[in-house]
């Protein structure tokens, strides 16, 4: 086994110094089991981060599931197989019944292409809204709307991104709504730029989180408003479900649904098979219909049948060990717990999230919000040698971003709870 | 178990008409096992045409590497892992030593999106030349140069398709050589016309086996000129391994080393895990640390351990099965049964390949060597109902494709060869 160091050495030579890496002091991980993470040392770590082994590291069942079926048969979808089959049924049955058609791909920038190019193909038109501070994936045409990482290729002009509202910071009414709805205005005038240049209006494409931008609340008022506007101007409303998805909101198995509005495609990525490379997209069948006519799209390992094995497993796991519930009952607790800690430190400004996914704002002052991004960052080391792992978000880049596997129990987020008290003592 | 009717109506309704099937009686595949596959019935089919079992399927070495790794650790590469390391190091080894450096990815759209942006931003071009009837993936940029499927959206004003030879009818000089040199011609006319419109020269990106153009037997010579061309006006050269490589050329690791020229960057799919989503691109240091520099490029299931796992399992089986040497030696041997089979069977125009990837040229008349398109489709779905599993390709879809996994023996050559020799005889 190389020390950490070498490691290190060896990997900057063939993967290169731009790979990136978590921690000042970066974790060499040799174990997974359910919420716990191990280094080459043995140490064990609380997994208090990742989504993509959304029913915990190395689950038997999915383990077995993929054991069983790489062992038998893994072809693709040129050839006639049961489970394709069976799994897309069986996740369309999880949605609203109008979306009621299924492609599947391998990662969330393949999903968010697919969804992008059913937009463009379908309405004839090519602009595309999206949010600032957004991430959706890392090929040419998603990258264009990853406005986190602006592409040093330029933006095109067919891409439109608005700021999504600050839920923390911009001013309210007196019933506690969101004023001016800068966030509608900006919707619209997108719309109105993107036919005044030509380009016309194919869709309007956010993740129903809203991570990367730090978990604004957005209320289902502002989200039907803002829908609206799209489709009146010939596009359409993609859910980005690669964060919210698969139950981890606690209150409903997909994102979009808090807010009342049903897409007209949605896309699928990381938590889908629990670390296994699927992704999809779920869509109205008319789109579906239309754009598998246009184009002639296959996915080489999209939908193999290892792949829906696995997929597969983790809805079974999803359903037997009713994580949904799981994430909304744990997911209160410990937002419960966030608060008291706000309480105490005034290093925390908010505190916010849904579910097994909530975070923490921090700030220099709370009078004026000012974001402390510093101290962020410090507090996310802490945590990690102090044996949590969570990481950070948002416009500020100060929000704690905490998302952990989904089996997250109130042991686990007393740990974290506990281990963030002291490391917020510190920072 | 549905039947296959009942099945295909059950796809019919949830992942519609368009996502298409291979032959006119669609097959229900179970089972698979080295170089054969199993219906639903009990029948044994010979695989001659999947490359993604590059090894055989389901490969118990490969299956026990995947196994072993799922139920162990399956995070990503934000963390330290011995894994991607290890098969990245061993990866590199076999090119040539400048290129050294590697990113991995889970599909081969997603390497070539890497190629194309890694082109666009260290030329600060982004003019791309690709080749007609060309395949390279599915994703807005890369539908691009898919150019077999033209996208509905249109090609931009950076995309040049130039035609490649054909081999089999282009006109010789009296030393056998291909004359006269309308290829290296239009590549020269692509460089001005992007350098005059502003585009510029980013890349010429080509399959080294020229798969879906039907492998014309394009010379070192010819490459060369091609490379130096692109070069001097700018542009780099991408080499799409997905078909090519991992030996299955049969005289070396990589489809490009049969010309002697080593590209600048080259991608990787399908072959790779043996059917895991495992993609990378293998580039010139500079390069690749150029790009890793200038865009945040994290790929979440890019490179995770079980990915690498199972990689590294398919290049333990490559050397311990001698499998580059088999394909070289039965591949030959095949190619001599084919072109006996055209002394008996006028069908046959031109018999060509390297390696387990060849094919034979169907033509209604030698002399006028019209093309056969309905008799080649005839004689694939003749092929199928005899057990025999294989394709087409090819400019004018008369081209029968035959690239079966690598441990494919002299046994099932003679096989495919007797079962050839029928489906020849009543097209």
């Amino acid at each position: 086994m190389s020390t950490t160091d070498e490691l290190l050495k060896r990997r900057y030579r063939v993967l290169g110094r731009g790979s990136p890496l978590f921690y000042d002091k970066p974790l060499h991980l040799v174990r997974g089991e359910g919420v716990w993470l191990y280094d080459a040392d043995g140490r064990r770590y609380l997994d208090a981060y990742n989504n993509v082994p959304h029913v915990g590291h190395c689950h038997p069942h999915v383990v077995e599931a993929i054991s069983r079926q790489a062992a038998l048969l893994n072809t693709h979808t040129r050839y006639l197989h049961e489970g394709i089959i069976r799994y897309a049924e069986r996740l369309t049955a999880t949605f609203d019944p109008e979306l009621s058609m299924a492609f599947l791909a391998c990662t969330g920038s393949e999903a968010n292409e697919i969804a992008l190019r059913m937009a463009t193909v379908c309405t004839g038109h090519r602009g595309i809204i999206c949010t600032r501070y957004a991430y959706h994936g890392n090929t040419t045409a998603v990258a264009q709307i990853s406005t986190v990482f602006p592409p040093p290729e330029g933006l095109g002009p067919h891409i439109r991104a608005v700021p999504v509202p600050d839920s923390y910071r911009d001013p309210r009414d007196a019933g506690g709504a969101l004023l001016p709805d800068a966030w509608l205005q900006s919707i619209e005038r997108a719309c109105e730029s993107l036919h005044a240049n030509g380009q016309g209006v194919a869709a309007m494409l956010v993740d129903t989180i809203f991570s990367s931008e730090g978990l604004p609340e957005l209320t289902p008022e502002f989200m039907a408003k803002a829908v609206a506007i799209v489709r009146r101007a010939g596009g359409i409303y993609i859910a980005d479900e690669v964060q919210p998805g698969f139950g981890r909101t606690g209150e409903s198995m997909w994102g979009y649904q808090r807010y009342g509005v049903v897409p007209d495609v949605v896309t699928l990525g990381k938590p889908m098979a629990n670390g296994h490379p699927v992704s999809g997209v779920v869509a109205r069948a008319e789109l579906a219909t239309e754009f598998a006519g246009k184009v002639m799209y296959f996915n080489t390992f999209g939908g193999n049948p290892v792949s829906c094995a696995a997929a597969s497993a983790v809805l079974d796991v999803l359903e037997q060990e009713r994580l949904q519930e799981n994430a909304r009952v744990v997911g209160e607790y410990a937002l419960a717990g966030l608060q008291r800690l706000m309480a105490k430190h005034d290093l925390i400004g908010d505190v916010r999230g849904r579910g097994l996914f909530f975070g923490a704002e921090l700030v220099k002052d709370r009078r004026t919000r000012t974001p402390a991004p510093d101290e962020t960052k410090r507090v996310v080391n802490a945590m990690r040698d102090r044996g949590v792992l969570i990481s950070r978000i948002g416009v500020h880049d100060n929000v704690l971003k905490i998302r952990p596997p989904m089996p997250f129990s109130r042991d686990n987020a007393d740990l974290l709870l506990a281990t963030l008290d002291e490391a917020l003592k510190e920072a």
